[in-house]
C-alpha cells in the first residue's frame, strides 16, 4: 500500500481525490490538509463522506513529507510553489493548481496575476496530460496536472495540430459548470443568479490558454480561447471551430482520432455528438466532429473534477506506481 | 406621482420593488439606497435595469424624510428598528423586514437573536396581510409587511382556524427557493450545493413562526412549522396537514375557502394542485387542497419576492394611498 | 380597441402572446384557436392564466378572419402555408412560424423538409426584424417572424457585414434554452437528460442558417452556424468569433454598434458581457464584445419567447398598427 | 462468476443495475432486454455505457431462463406478475416493479388501477427491505425490491412504530426528483415545465402507500402520505411529522436509532439534517431527527435509483448469494 497525502483536501479537487482514492486497492491515504477545517473529519465538511474516513484534516505545516510516498497538492494558485521546493527529490509530488504548468515565468506572471517564485523548480514538472506526456510522466517525480479547460482543448486539437491539417485560427468556445469555480460561494455561483444563466468571462485572458499553447503552438493557427459559465454543476463542454486545408470525409477525421487515440481507454471516438451527461463522475473525455466543406467543429466533453482534475491526477499517479492506470478509474460515468 | 423612496435597494427585496415600481403609474421612485453599492446606478449593479432608472443609489443617511411621500425599508434584520423612529410621522413607511412584525419583544429577541430597540415603535406598526387586515392597512402611517413563509401559511389556514375546524396540531412543511436567503452568497445558495439538493433548516425556530402565531393562536391547535431548501429561485410550496373535526366533501372545503377569499384579486383556488410554476413574477397566491375522511392537507403557494415580499408590499402602499389595489400588480404570472 | 386572434395558442408561442397582449392597452383578444384543447380555457392548460381571460380555445377552422384586424399564427412550422393564402388581404398576419421567412423554395424545403406549398403567397410577407426592416414592416400586411437564433445573430452581425469589417469567416456558437423546443415532451427535453447537459445539434443544418443568410450575404464572410441545447428554460446566447480587417479600439467597436442601434430602445450595448439573465422576460437584446488584436468576439442575448418570439411579434404588430413600439413590451427584465 | 440478466434494462432502472452491476467482481452480465431498443448496444441508448458491455438488447421473449443465475425484472408495473409464474423455481429472482410488494389483491388493484393475476405467485415472493427482511431474503429464490418512497419512509418510522412510541397519526411529505418517473418523456418531466417547479401528486393514492402499510401497521398511528415532484434529478427527502406518547431527549432518539441501525452498513444517522447531496450515486439512507417537547420529525433521505431501486436490488442480490453485503455498492455517494 503506497502512502498518500492531500493538501487542500477540503476544496472540490481535494473531496474528489478523496472520493476517487477511497476505492483505489493500492493506496493508503496517510495525511490530510485543510486550513479551514483543520481538527476536523472529512464527514463533517463534506457529509456524502461521512463514515468513510478515519483520519482528520491536519494544518498544511505538519506535512509528513518524509512519510509519504506521494502528495497530491490541491491548493489554490499560488502555494503549491511556497511548499514544492522543500519537498523531499524522491516523494511524487502531483499538483493540481497552475503553479508549475507555464515554464515561462513572464508567461505566468501575467495570466496568474502573481510571480512564479521558483522557476528552477518548476523545470522539474512535468506536464502531465496522460495521453500525450505518458513516458516522461512514468519517470517523474513531480507532475503539473493539467487544467480543466486545457485537457478538453489539447485531446481535442493535438491530433490536428500534429498533422498540420488546420488553416488559420481555430476558435475555442468552451463551456464549464460550477464546481470549476471552486467551494467557496462568490457572486458567479450564487444561486439565484446562476441557474438557468449563460456568460462569458475572461476573454483573451483565462489562465489555462499559457498551458494549451505550449503544447499547441503553431504561429499560423492562433487559438482564440473563450470560456463560458453554463448552469450545470459538473462537466466541461469546449467546442472548436476551424478551417481545414482540404475537405475531409467524416471517415477519414474519425481515422485521424483513431490514430491517435484509438488505444486509450479514457479517450472515447463519438460518432454522433458528445454530450456533459454521458461522462459524469468519470475520467472519459468524449470527442466528436462534424464537418461540412472544409469547415470543421470538434466538441470534447469530460467531468471537470476528474480528467479535468482529480481523475487525471490518479491516472498520473498510477502512471508514476506502475500501477494499471485505469485503477480506481475504471467505473462508467453516471447517468442520470 | 407620489414620490417613493427604498432604502436597501440593492438586496433582492429592492430590486423587486425597483421592478414593480418602474411600472407603477402613480409613483415616482426619488431616492434609493444601498451602503455597499452607494453612488452605482441600479443598472450597474443589476444589469436587468439597465437604461430603466436615471437615479443613483444613495447612502441611507442621506434619507431625505421630508422630501418623500412613502418609504420602503427593504433591509437586513435589525436596520429598520434603527431608522423608524426618526421618520416623520406623516410618511408612510413600509418595512419589507421582521423587525416590526412581532408585537413580545421577549418573542422578537428569542427568534431573531437581537433585541427590539424600539418596542413603543413597534405598536405604531400595523401587520401587513393585506387580505386580513386591509381596513387597518387603510389608515395606518406604519405598516409591517410579512414574510414570505408566514404569507403562504396564514393565508392557507387562516378559514380553518378562523372557522374552528382544525382538531388538534397542524404540521407545515413548507419549501422555498434560494433567492429568499437574499443576494449575498453562502454556503447554502452556493450553486454546486444547491442545485439537485433538498435540505431541511432552523427546525421549531424559524423567525417567520411568531408572526404566523400572532394570527393563528390557538392553543388546541399547536402548529409545527419546518422550513426547507429547495432547488429553486423563486417560490414558497407550504403543505399543511391536520385532522378536522369530521370529515368535509371537498365541495364544502372549497365554499370555505370562497366564502373568505372569493372576492380577493390575488387569491386563487385551485381545483386541482398548486404549482410553484403557476404564480412566478406575480403577486398571486394561489391555494388548493386534498382530503380523505377527517385529513385534510392544504398546499398555498406563491413567488417569494412578490407577494411574499415585494409585491405585498406595494399592494399595501396601493392601499394607504388609495390606489386600486391591483395598480402595478395586475400582470399574469410567466411560464415557463 | 383593435381584434385580435392568435391560431395555435396553446404553445409556448402563443402562452406567451396572451401573456403579452393581456396588458396591451389597445388590444381585445378575441379569438384563440388550439387544436389539442379546443373548449378549454388557456387558464385550463397553463395555470398561470387562471382568471385572465375570458375566452376558450377553439378550433383553427373556425377562424372568423373577417371579425379579426390582427391574427397571429403561432403553429407548427408547415401549417401557417396552408392557411395564409385563404386570409382577407387587408388582415394583418404576423406569423411566429418558418414557413415564410425564406425566400427561396428550395433552400426552404432543403432546412424544413418539407415543400413550401404556396411560393407567391411568401413574396408578400416582410421579414420582421423590427430594428432592421422597421420601415416595411410599417406598411406591411404580412410579417413572417424571426426565428429566435436568427434574431440574436442578425443584430449580433448586422453593423459589421453592412461596414465591411470582417475578414474571412464568422463562427457562431449559438447556445439555447429548453423552452425553445416547445411545449411537447420529447427526449431532448426530458428533465433528467435536460438537466446539467450539455450538447450540440443539427450541425450545418438549423433551419434558421437560411434566414441569417438573407440578411448576411457576403461570400467572402462564410458563416458557421451550431446551435446547443443548454440547461436553462429561457434564454438565447450567442457568440460570434471572426477576424477584421483591421485591428479596432473597444472604443470604435462600441461606436459602431451605437451609430446603428443608438436610438433602438431594445437593444442595449452592455459594456463588460451580457448575460442570458438580465434579459429574461422581456423583449431586450443585449450585445457587447472583446476583442484582441485583429479578432473580434460579440455576444447577444434574448429572451427566446419574447424578442425572438412572441415579444418581437407583438413590436411588428405595434409598428404596424402605428401604436408606440414599446407598448405592451416596456417592462424591465425580471431578476432573479 | 454469477449469470445475470436483466429484463428491462433500458429504463433508468436498468441502467442504473447495469452500471453498478458492472463493477461487481462476482457477475457476469449474459443477458439483457429491451423491446425498445432490441438489437441496440447499451451505449447506444446511453452513451456514458459506451465501450462498457459486449452484449446487445435482446427481445424480452428470448430470455433464456435456464442459463441465468439471477434475473432482475425492472419493466413496468404489470409485465413481471407476466413472466414470473413461468420462471424456473430455482432461478434468483429480483423484480423491481410494484407487480409483487402487496399481499392483498384487492389493494393492490385499488392503488395500481390493473389485476394483479397471479396472487399464487406473490405469496412466494419476499418484501426485500434488507434490513428489515435480511433472514428471509437470505433463503428466498423470490424477492419484491421495495418502492423509492417506501424505503425512505419504511426506514425512517420502523424503529418508532416497532417500539410504539407514536402517539396519533404521521404526517409524510415527501420529495422526489425527476428521475423518479422513469426515462420516457412526459408532462410533467418536460424540463421548461419541471425546472423550478413544485407540485404535489397522487394525494391519499400513492401506490407506495400500501407497502409501506404492510409493515407499519397501527390503527392507533394512521399514516397520511403525500408526495412532490420536487426540481432535482436524483433523490427522494422524506419528512415525517408526529407526536409522541411523551418528550424524548434527542439522545433517546439517536440511541433508538442507533439500536436497530447501528451495525447497519447503509443506513447513517446524521447528527444535523440530511440532504439528498450527500446520498447520491450511493446506497445509503442518511436518517436524521429534530424535536420539541412531543413533537417529532423524522428525515430520511436516498437516491431514489439506488437504495431506492437498482442498489437495494443488488444489496438483496447479494444477500441470496452469500456475497458480502456491499459487494459493488461500497463507494461514497458524490458530491457535488
Amino acid at each position: 500500500m503506497v502512502k498518500v497525502g492531500i493538501a487542500g483536501g477540503s476544496g472540490y479537487g481535494g473531496l474528489e481525490l478523496l472520493n476517487i482514492l477511497l476505492r483505489h486497492p493500492q493506496v493508503q491515504i496517510t495525511w490530510i490538509s485543510s486550513q479551514q477545517h483543520a481538527g476536523k473529519n472529512p464527514g463533517d465538511v463534506y457529509p456524502n463522506l461521512r463514515g468513510f474516513l478515519n483520519l482528520n484534516f491536519s494544518s498544511v505545516e505538519t506535512l509528513p513529507a518524509s512519510e509519504l510516498e506521494v502528495l497530491f497538492l490541491a491548493l489554490p494558485h499560488g502555494h503549491a510553489m511556497k511548499i514544492a521546493p522543500a519537498l523531499p527529490g524522491e516523494l511524487l509530488v502531483i499538483d493540481l493548481s497552475g503553479d508549475f504548468r507555464v515554464s515561462d515565468p513572464a508567461v505566468f506572471q501575467q495570466y496568474y496575476g502573481i510571480p512564479l517564485t521558483c522557476p528552477e523548480e518548476q523545470k522539474g514538472f512535468v506536464y502531465g496530460l496522460t495521453e500525450i506526456n505518458r513516458a516522461r510522466i512514468r519517470s517523474a517525480r513531480r507532475v503539473a496536472n493539467p487544467g480543466c479547460f486545457a485537457t478538453a482543448t489539447i485531446l481535442a486539437l493535438y491530433p490536428l495540430y500534429q498533422e498540420g491539417w488546420i488553416d488559420g485560427p481555430v476558435y475555442v468556445d468552451s463551456k464549464t459548470g460550477s464546481s470549476g469555480a471552486g467551494n467557496a460561494p462568490a457572486a458567479g455561483t450564487h444561486h439565484p443568479r446562476r441557474s438557468n444563466s449563460l456568460f462569458p468571462y475572461k476573454p483573451f485572458a483565462h489562465q489555462h490558454l499559457p498551458e494549451i499553447l505550449q503544447l499547441l503552438d503553431r504561429p499560423e493557427n492562433p487559438l482564440v480561447f473563450q470560456t463560458y459559465s453554463a448552469p450545470l454543476v459538473r462537466g466541461i463542454f469546449a467546442s472548436h471551430y476551424m478551417r481545414l486545408h482540404k475537405a475531409h470525409l467524416p471517415q477519414e477525421i474519425c481515422s485521424l482520432y483513431q490514430a491517435y487515440y484509438g488505444s486509450e481507454f479514457f479517450i472515447r471516438w463519438v460518432p454522433d455528438y458528445p454530450d456533459v451527461n454521458f461522462v459524469r463522475h468519470s475520467n472519459f473525455v468524449d470527442i466528436g466532429a462534424a464537418s461540412k466543406d472544409d469547415h470543421l467543429i470538434v466538441w470534447s466533453t469530460l467531468d471537470n473534477l476528474q480528467k479535468g482534475a482529480a481523475g487525471q491526477a490518479v491516472q498520473n499517479m498510477n502512471v508514476m506506481c506502475g500501477f494499471p492506470e485505469q485503477t480506481a478509474l475504471d467505473t462508467a460515468p453516471t447517468h442520470p
